[in-house]
């Protein structure tokens, strides 16, 4: 396998620089051929992977930047105070071809709008979204927009299928089975967008168009991208988690002090590791020009190191060549 | 108790006038206070409670309808064709004052529409929303819209937001705790129409706003009453009932043929129940003159039994009268 370097802004996320430096040696540990840049205050981070064993810190380097991002700093404020940061300096070093891809813990409107100001966006994109995977019967689907576009309209919708298209089709080497999200399946449901968005990818000859999907759906696992705005994904995507974390909650409550639990437990921990979203960490910035990758703010070191493998993944099938080269631009 | 009279549309639904009757008897025998009055073809109608006890089919009569719309007749196709059906017959029983709440399984849509023609709004109420009751670690939460509303405006968000106060507070005697369906509970997040709700709910000396809720959030029961959007909240609902029956899905297959799931079955069973969505069948139509309650389509006839009881409750507690004196027209 190729090397391949992954900038890692070091300092964003709830968890701060220690967290990112364990999922780095996670990362680092897992994959042989990985180099890892750590974009963040040089002393601690330089100290820190001193004591690691010389396969590890051999392959590490820091690239300095003495600001961070508050976790809740809008798209202005990133702009105008941001272009210093920690998270900045990962998406540059990509910009710069230092690293071939960049993951970051920071919030999300900061990191559109800072990988869209340093990489540029590719042609016929207006603006990035995020794409995540949620477990499914089938393993994972993912769902494109998961980023800050929340009121979007059909040419958005049919941007994100696009997107997903050429994404997917990469990565997996076939062509995704896409859907869109509405409150019902048949064709005269839901708002006017979707309705829309829905003709329009139809009659697109690229796209293996499956139809309106509603979200109970979506769990079965029978598509691979669920298309739908930000604000949508959102809520689905953190309403499973709630009620899943509800049912294990309740589950444990079932179970507390009986053998039947004390039998149960290794199955229920699996379980939950299967259905945990932070098993999942890791979330293409599509869209923009080079492989961007959004951590989520609570990522575990596990987490983290799961979106570096991710970034590196992507950028070994050369994801961000092949969004330039397959994107065709809106009608 | 006095004596309450609920119209029953008994033709609508997936399990046809079968699961209706047996829904009927169910909440006949569970509260000897209750009439039913079943709307629809009288011959069968008839002929099936004449084998019921003499206890249960003196509490029963038909009003006759010889039409049923059928599940996705859409609200034009409703008043065109659907003002002899079952469904407009047992709103028409609320509004002559022959019952003094009417139920149905029948599509949200024609429903919304027809009793919306039948009993006519409330003042200041421009369209009828859906409120129903999801299961959360407090309980039950409710969420408001569940219906057609599916692009609303500040002024329908604040709406709701009466509508759930007068009603949620009517039946359980207290204030609710009503939070706005967000993507981040900080103040600048989400779309102009939820933050420009929030200001106003905030300024609101009647209502007790809690904020923003995440979608996760709604899970913990931290507040009774969640206002959206018909999509979101479409959404958040069919995301959490994917989500639950994946995982029931998956704890099947983890504990198959062992010793441990056989003793774990009757405990997954009641956590099961207690998550079901059936088990909280019944969501209330606020906004019109008259006491509606929404029956899911695919409702058991446990299920109908449960929204015939909180029809009664309603009617009981004189939702109706309540909502119409306690409405203040929005500014």
């Amino acid at each position: 396998m190729k090397s391949i370097t992954v900038a890692v802004d070091a300092m964003s996320g709830d968890g701060g620089s220690d967290i990112n430096l364990e999922g780095c040696r996670q990362a680092l540990l897992g994959d042989p051929t990985l180099h890892v840049l750590l974009c963040g205050e040089p002393e601690p981070l330089e100290a820190a992977c001193a004591s690691w064993p010389a396969g590890l810190n051999e392959r590490v380097s820091v690239r300095p930047s003495n600001s961070v991002l508050a976790a809740d700093a809008g798209p202005a404020l990133a702009l105008r105070h941001g272009r210093d940061s920690s998270m900045a300096t990962a998406l540059q070093a990509v910009h710069d071809r230092a690293a071939s891809a960049a993951v970051s813990s920071g919030g999300t409107g900061a990191l559109m709008v800072l990988a869209r100001h340093v990489l540029g966006m590719l042609p016929g994109i207006e603006r990035p979204a995020l794409m995540a995977a949620i477990p499914t019967a089938s393993g994972l689907t993912w769902m494109l927009d998961l980023g800050a576009n929340i009121q979007v309209d059909a040419d958005r919708l049919c941007e994100f299928a696009r997107l997903g298209h050429v994404a997917l089709g990469t990565v997996n080497g076939r062509a995704p089975a896409i859907a869109l999200l509405n409150i019902g399946s048949e064709p005269g449901k839901g708002p006017d967008a979707i309705r829309e968005a829905g003709r329009r990818l139809a009659a697109d000859p690229d796209i293996d168009y499956q139809g309106f999907i509603e979200a109970n759906r979506v769990f079965d696992g029978a598509v691979d991208l669920v298309v739908c705005d930000g604000f949508s994904g959102n809520v689905l995507l953190k309403s499973a988690e709630g009620a899943i974390r509800l049912m294990f909650g309740q589950l444990k409550t079932s179970f507390a002090g009986s053998l039947c639990g004390y039998m149960a437990r290794p199955r229920l921990r699996r379980l939950n590791d299967s259905l945990d979203p932070s098993r999942h960490n890791g979330a293409p910035l599509l869209g923009v020009r080079g492989t961007v990758i959004k951590s989520h703010g609570a990522a575990t070191a596990e987490g983290l190191a799961h979106a570096i493998t991710l970034g590196a993944l992507e950028a070994r099938r050369d994801l961000s060549a092949a969004m330039a080269a397959h994107l065709w631009v809106a009608d």
